[in-house]
């Protein structure tokens, strides 16, 4: 098989790290594998560049900036596409550097390899630094690099665009080299290397009888992405959906098989519903006696849109009066700011041209859980089933919206926990499926 | 003009210098200058990553390694060419950091600036990792960003083979590419910002009247080498004496003239000796008795590159009674090694074939003192004058060697700051030459 692994940067966060990983590419290789490497930045490398850039650009204003702490380091200058060419120039060495040390590593254990960083992966994405999209990816250089017998390390994260300037894939970008790079070398399968076993049935830390799942769709995972996005960046998953990329998402500290993200069950039938996810970040927005006139909610969202608010469920009740009730949701953070905007429109301000006043009503205290399954398509009923284990339990629905494959409802924040276990256990979720026994 | 500058690793070594640096550079194109800039790593930081790659290295023989110290970290497992091309991956992302920080410095300060690395330089050099030699530099995008009127921050240090591998051009090698990006880019001047004023007629450390030499031909710094090496990689003099680029060494502390390296004197007169150097690093070694036949100095001398052993001066007395005695000087960290090579030579450690015992004598003991000006071409004498000096000082001469531009005496260790003060004060060297005083 030729696989492409990748690893994390707490997977080569340390020498003796990379030399573990430099042993586990050996022993794929000894299995009689072809195989094509990429690695992040060391844990805390990237951090360390930007908090560079960050305390020069302090200078200048002549601030006292303290070493940036934290999981992420803020980018300070972002939006300016000079200073964030210059970052992508500046961050895209760290893995540069995991790259080049990942390829000695094995060396020095005697196996055949070779680094390779941007221009010699000839990775082409658009020029949009600090989060650039892939356009093309020409594998030759790594296709007669694996062809000699070499494990190819490449420095993930970063491409270049057509004028050869280097780019970078934004947060967490490794993933989507790896699999942009597996569909490119048409490899058999993409290993996502990362300090948990894989993606769960729901969140371990609410219930502990959340189960590893052996196969999910990639739709499915997109859909899931709060549950995904710990373990994998969710672009990855388009892509690996565009392109057919199987990917196998599993730990670096030990053997076990792990989440397979794949384009169709293999097994002979999918289950109803795959996970559960709770999502507590969001708030809800209501504007009540909206006039019900076209154009309006057009006017509303454009101008969340324009903040760079990111809306999520939008639900508008049916008219009456010739006024509407319009709710949606948006993260908890730009609930302040999404107020404002909207109270800002003139036409919500002044109490609008129709009859009456429009009311901006706002509660953070919500959350959205989704029940996610293909399953779904073929099966009615999933989410009168959801809806009557949460009327079961006493917990009353807010918003319902749903897709082909999932099921979303908002209700109190205080009941999240609740309506997660419930429905966790109802839809069998515990319990290891038959169909995925073989 | 079109300038080049280059900083080196002390002059970026702080976020601090990087911006001191960024303001000169805006000095210099407000002056109405164009400029490409060409940046070494900051101080420390190459370092830094070959003492990863050592430690990485370590980790697999289970050494316990401690960090490196001192100015230069020792590479550990030079010679092996996979290691090698991995080491040049690794380390050339210290000057591309560089080059991102200061061009965001530039930007920072108002400027408009561009940072280029390896690939977007576009310096095709051989394949020779770590050491890697220039053939051919492609200054398209150089020139359209200078034309748009863009400081070009270029990482210095680097190149690319012919398949994209990157080389390096080896310690100090950004003074090279400054030098070959001068010369690529037909610049009317490269100038050298170091943390010295220039280049002096003389270790200032030994002989407090040493001046700083305003104006010296690329020849005569060849043969100051050990003088000169301290400011600039010798191996730039060579690239600016092929390709006649006008370097201008100086301080990034302050804004006096340094010294020029020129390919002629641009003054009328050319001084007779430019500088005086003290070299305590060599030792010498005596073959006495060595039969007079062909054949014998080649078989000695080969012994010794073979074993990667320079030697620098050879002299060899005039034969008597069939034999005869051969001197040479070699570095002294070589010496021990460099009799137990000779010693290892049947020829020489069975006595030879001709009649009597062949000695080796070695003497650590020795330094060595030059005289170098390109004004001895037209002036005969000045070898006997400095003889004539030595004498007078009571000075015994044990080994001379001359070239064109250059005479270098061999005398005891003891002597070596004597010798250099009497002949610095007999040739004039502590006063300012007339015809540069233009």
């Amino acid at each position: 098989m030729l696989i492409v692994q990748k690893y994390g940067g707490s997977s080569v966060g340390t020498l003796e790290r990379i030399r573990a990983c430099a042993q586990r590419c050996l022993e794929s290789q000894r299995a009689g594998h072809d195989l094509v490497v990429v690695v992040s930045a060391m844990a805390g490398e990237t951090n360390r560049l930007i908090d560079l850039a960050n305390r020069l650009r302090a200078l200048g204003r002549g601030d006292e900036v303290t070493r940036g702490k934290g999981p992420y380091v803020a980018v300070d200058g972002a939006g300016d596409p000079v200073h964030e060419r210059e970052l992508d120039q500046l961050v895209s060495t760290g893995e540069n550097v995991s790259a080049a040390l990942l390829a000695m590593a094995i060396h020095d254990l005697g196996g055949a390899a070779i680094s390779l960083v941007g221009h010699q992966i000839g990775m082409i994405t658009d020029r949009t630094y600090t989060n650039a999209r892939i356009k093309e990816l020409r594998g030759d250089r790594i296709r007669s690099e694996v062809a000699a017998g070499k494990i190819v390390v490449c420095a993930g994260f970063q491409g270049l665009d057509a004028e050869g300037n280097i780019t970078t894939l934004g947060r967490g970008g490794s993933d989507t080299s790896a699999v942009a790079l597996a569909a490119a070398i048409d490899a058999d399968v993409c290993e996502i290397y990362t300090d948990v076993d894989g993606v769960y049935t729901t969140d371990p830390r609410i219930e502990p009888r959340a189960r590893k799942i052996r196969e999910i769709t990639c739709e499915e995972m997109l859909e899931l992405a709060s549950l995904g996005a710990k373990v994998l960046q969710i672009r990855s998953v388009a892509f690996a959906m565009k392109y057919g990329v199987a990917v196998h998402v599993r730990s670096s500290l030990n053997h076990n098989e792990g989440t397979w993200i794949v384009s169709e069950y293999r097994s002979m039938e999918a289950p109803l519903v795959v996970g559960v996810a709770l999502d507590r970040n969001e708030a809800k927005v209501t504007l009540a006696r909206v006039p019900d006139v076209p154009g309006v909610a057009a006017m509303i969202f454009n101008r969340l849109a324009d903040a760079g608010i990111v809306v999520d469920m939008i639900i508008q009740n049916a008219s009456r009066d010739g006024t509407t009730d319009l709710t949606f949701t948006v993260p908890e953070n730009d609930l302040a700011r999404s107020v404002a905007e909207l109270r800002s429109l003139h036409y919500l301000g002044s109490g609008g041209s129709g009859s009456g006043e429009v009311e901006i009503l706002s509660d953070p205290e919500i959350c959205k859980i989704s029940i996610v399954g293909v399953g779904m398509r073929s099966h009615s009923g999933v989410a009168a089933r959801a809806f009557q284990i949460l009327a079961d339990e006493g917990i009353n629905i807010q918003m319902v919206s749903t897709s082909e494959i999932k099921v979303s409802v908002v209700v109190h924040e205080k009941y999240g926990e609740l309506a997660l276990r419930a429905l966790h256990a109802a839809f069998g979720l515990d319990q290891e499926p038959a169909s995925a026994a073989s």
